[in-house]
């Protein structure tokens, strides 16, 4: 990830975070600068620099990543598309070629609202879910990958450093007026819903976290002395826990949205089937059937 | 934790790792310095310094924290009496007045050997468990504590403070040989072991992982090269496995192993009840009946 | 420095700082704690705990350290005797037995005011310096150690680890809002004062400094939104450049103010002389002479 | 700086460090990427990821940095012609554009070897220095900036940020078998060598500084136990002051060697002039003349 040590330091994001494979980071990175450079206000500050903050993952088992495929017009598009609404999970985006638990993943999100009484705050999560081995996933706290029938996708290649490219991206926007010292903590959850998934932070994952609060809008106003709106310490564990359980959803749901995919070299990685994740769940009582389904 | 910085910059942990309720860290630490300067061999160095490693949890609900009745003798006599073999769980030591997921809570242990090809290294981990909420427990991916009557012990207790000062002291023991670095990474495993217990590391909480490694016994010796062993990073994701069980299973030891407090104000704590946690664990097909056992 | 964990994680300095030698650290720490318990108001949470910051430094050429002559009396002494006003330099308090740059050192403290269109803001700087040696030493960016006349004082003690034993306490104190993320950037500040005393942070330093702001008094409140002021980030380096002076001046003013000392085994640290050190900065044209001075 | 993430977790520098400015950061770290996809040795591991290190310092007032102008090709170029001997300084490679105390800045290097009897290692600093106001500069602890006549380069351009965007790259090499704790330990003694030509380390500074050892070359074998040199925490001293001084030097170097230079909208950077530093320098008798000269 690009552009962190900036945003530890100054407390601010300053732009978007764009979300990418491994290889395309750079590519990325200064197409974000030359999309702001291209749209520059006329008389805006003559000079002035950017840090974009670009997380990636490698998706080199399904994708050409020594092929550079992305260029800067897809980065343009990116953010002239954006847009507010429900967002588009599985094999979207940086999530296209993404592995989870030896299953397709991909994009997943979701959110946790807070108690009326804490403050009725919202806390969304999107993950680009990259990690993990079939036996260690855990849905409801049920080690179900061990009970589905399949391949294990690795034991196909040889080596070790293959097993051992996984890891996660987890963004965590929520509207609570925190300050930065407190965005930290609420990124330091996320490892804690992820660890309910099952997984054990291989080796070579480079899990990094942010978290970024939209409230406080004008707190990077250079000029006077900036008011700020802050949530006391002692009222931040309602969104603690809405960070780890949405994390921990975010993460199924990536699943559960991935499709089956063929990439390069004619490799397949499976989805994760529904019907027999249902069937694993039921055994354990861990699935509320809705009504009128047996 | 006091002594951690020097922990941290030096790479050395130098003395024994003692631990406490909050409130008797100082006179715990002040003993560790006296005890090694009764102890130190004639003609040892004049002038020398040590710092201490001691964290601590609070066990004001159970115990008369302002009391200050540790002395320094029990610290002696801690250190005097330390003995390799079976380690004593539950309502022992630091651990005798703590709560953990509203239950009694205390001190517990677990470990896991690598296997040979990875080394046969043992991680071994010792928790002080003081944290976490009824309703959150899991033991085995179940949210057990939802299911176990009883009544809500922190709703008796009015005010904010009270419901938040619950915290975990993990202290992880390897024979593998690591570098400081790695030695960090096992640390912050640990949180994954805890949260798959159900925490979700409250607001208050001052939850610090202190990982060690009793190979390369020479490494501080300061005069001439130091020749060390290190086990290659690809080759850590066995231990960080057996640092996540042994930490999950520590703290499911330290409940089991409690028994049931009435401390000051005859404030009682109820053990975690062995029987309804198996009835609801085989309720979710979670529970390994032993032949013979119904 | 114990009870830094918390303030890193709440962002809040929750009690007073107090300095003190490494072995007597502990008692401090639980005479603090002692003394809030015994001036609880009435009718105050029944439960609560407190986690007080107390650095130390190693006094023990000077000191009879082993002999924990720090009891709880001098602790409350010190808290119920503390007053604003000027504040003592050289040979007091944690500063007594203190040795900085090989001459007598101890207690200092200096501060400056930003200018009025950056806000008027005081910057607060107080040190316990006991680190250097003797041909590091820089007042005005001379090297006056080397040219005053004196004996290497370690040179006289055999051993590597007796003459690594130095390190300093800088607390910086500000009535410029400013928010956790800003105080940490400005004690980070403080290590540049020092690198201009000619320090090079010997190994076993310790150096560890606290910042902390009496702005935003309500801020740790925990019952509602807060709200805070907040220098903008664009304001801070005024800020910055009155830490470093600050820190520079008060190890200086700490040389300056000490008075040479014989302690234990008849070990004797001579102060810094005021002439000698008048003359080598007249010899680099650094010392501007008072009127109707020669 | 991209790829320090991964570095600080593993402990190991994996390729090349690329000096680059701001805005080409990401071409430069996809160029690395495509340079080694382009090289890889027949029979190599099919599927493999490279997290390059890339710092960056801000050019923009003398550089078009949004014309993007550094291309792969010069990348490419970069590491093909890499080679060891004596290192360009001044106005080369990526410290082309840079301003250092508001003279013409660049790229700088020194060494120091550290005694026989400490091990006689080498440590090597590079720079690229790119921070500073002309009155903070201090050359051999004199405030020379001042004393030099000309003009305020910042005082031209108006608004806050134009005058902020300052930081440095500092790059340390050595032979001496360092563990990562204690590579960290003398990146972090970096910053003591720039304090004493006068930095602030301002507010945008994105001040970073990595230290990396070329002993124990085989660290980072993944197969069997790795075997390690390591100098004892107690002979790092040495090499701490090697570091600052190195540092120190280096920045020196870097205003020396720079030549004056007119960039883009026709904007003049002049070079520290030598003759007046000369001057300067003779009047606080910092000044060692060469034989033979008056």
């Amino acid at each position: 990830m690009t552009g962190t040590t900036w945003v530890e330091e100054s407390g601010f994001l300053e732009g978007p975070v764009m979300i990418t494979n491994t290889h395309s980071l750079g590519v990325e990175r200064d197409a974000v600068i030359a999309w702001r450079v291209k749209h520059s206000r006329p008389g805006g500050a003559e000079l002035w620099f950017l840090l974009p903050v670009v997380p990636e993952t490698y998706d080199g088992y399904l994708n050409d990543v020594n092929g550079f495929h992305v260029h800067p017009g897809d980065v343009f598009h990116a953010i002239e598309t954006a847009k507010s609404g429900p967002v588009e999970e599985g094999n979207v985006g940086g999530g296209t070629g993404m592995i989870c638990y030896e299953f397709k993943g991909g994009t997943g999100t979701a959110s946790r609202r807070t108690d009326a009484k804490f403050g009725g705050y919202t806390v969304g999560v999107l993950v680009q879910c990259n990690c993990g081995r079939r036996e260690q996933l855990r849905i409801a706290g049920v080690l179900v990958g061990r009970e589905i029938p399949g391949k294990k996708l690795f034991a196909k290649v040889s080596g070790l450093e293959q097993e051992d490219s996984g890891s996660i991206i987890i963004v965590i926007a929520t509207d609570a007026p925190l300050i930065p010292t407190q965005l930290k903590r609420l990124a330091r959850r996320a490892s804690l819903g992820l660890a309910r998934t099952g997984s054990i932070s291989r080796n070579s994952s480079g899990d990094i976290f942010i978290a970024f609060s939209t409230a406080n809008g004008g707190a990077a106003n250079p000029v006077g002395l900036r008011h700020l709106e802050m949530v006391p310490n002692e009222r931040m564990d309602p969104l603690f826990s809405a960070t780890i359980e949405a994390t921990e959803e975010a993460i199924v749901n990536a699943l559960v949205a991935a499709k089956t995919m063929t990439g390069i070299n004619n490799r397949t990685v499976q989805a994760l089937p529904h019907e027999p994740l249902r069937q694993v769940l039921r055994k354990y009582h861990r699935l509320v059937e809705p009504p009128g389904r047996e």
